[in-house]
């Protein structure tokens, strides 16, 4: 989708991977491949589900740092994604359909032995080009169905 | 806030203005003036607090047919507003903090003599300008603290 004519060819596939590559640095519970995700500035924005939202990359890394250790194991099946390109921002919505096991992942919470639970968020992600590629500045996740 | 020198001057200001004129059709129950505020368009996306997306105008004006059927009175007061203008896109995220009254505005059921209800809501509001003014895309609210 996008407005038509206002993007260049090929940029609604590219922010399609860079979308891919949020979710691939999240289930793999990466640091460093999920701060390359994101713009790192004041003006980047977080809201976990049910959390408050969190603003600028030192809230916004905190907030994974924090997620991170207390996730033994997360997996992502994305469905009902949308994509639009408008100039050098694009806007991607989705449903994640989640199943994870919390604990940290040093205290042997494997996926294999620990219980898993499953959860379907709603979610909103926001990136902007940053003239060589797209970066994360917004992420909104909400519980669907509460 | 917004990348340096990118945007036209006033464009935070216009963005405000047209995210204040949203509460405002909300807070009325208005949907004539509701309409006004988005772009009419397939790509518009609303996801309101605990309910799946919705996607296209159709869907996303027939939620707010359901929710001001239902609420006899609504009220917002907007608190952490942090506007970010890039170009011909805008977002918006704030808390909403909302006194609010269910039931059917014909019922009866005034503020005055209604239970009230309070709760907060993370949201992100994403503005497209259509070369004239800026038009709501994404309305995205979630509970805060579930």
């Amino acid at each position: 989708m996008g407005t038509p004519g206002a993007e260049p060819p090929g940029a609604e596939e590219e922010v399609r991977a860079a979308n891919a590559a949020f979710y691939a640095a999240f289930e793999a519970c990466d640091l460093d491949v999920m701060a390359e995700v994101w713009e790192r500035s004041d003006r980047v924005v977080v809201t976990h589900p049910g959390w408050p939202t969190l603003r600028g990359w030192q809230k916004v890394f905190g907030s994974w740092e924090a997620i991170f250790r207390n996730t033994s194991f997360i997996q992502f099946v994305l469905t009902d994604e949308q994509v639009v390109v408008c100039g050098a921002t694009a806007w991607v919505t989705l449903d994640e359909n989640i199943l994870q096991a919390q604990g940290s992942p040093d205290e042997g919470g494997a996926a294999d032995t620990a219980e898993l639970s499953g959860s379907r968020v709603a979610a909103t992600n926001v990136f902007v080009h940053d003239g060589a590629r797209w970066r994360l500045v917004l992420h909104h996740g909400s519980p669907v169905g509460v």
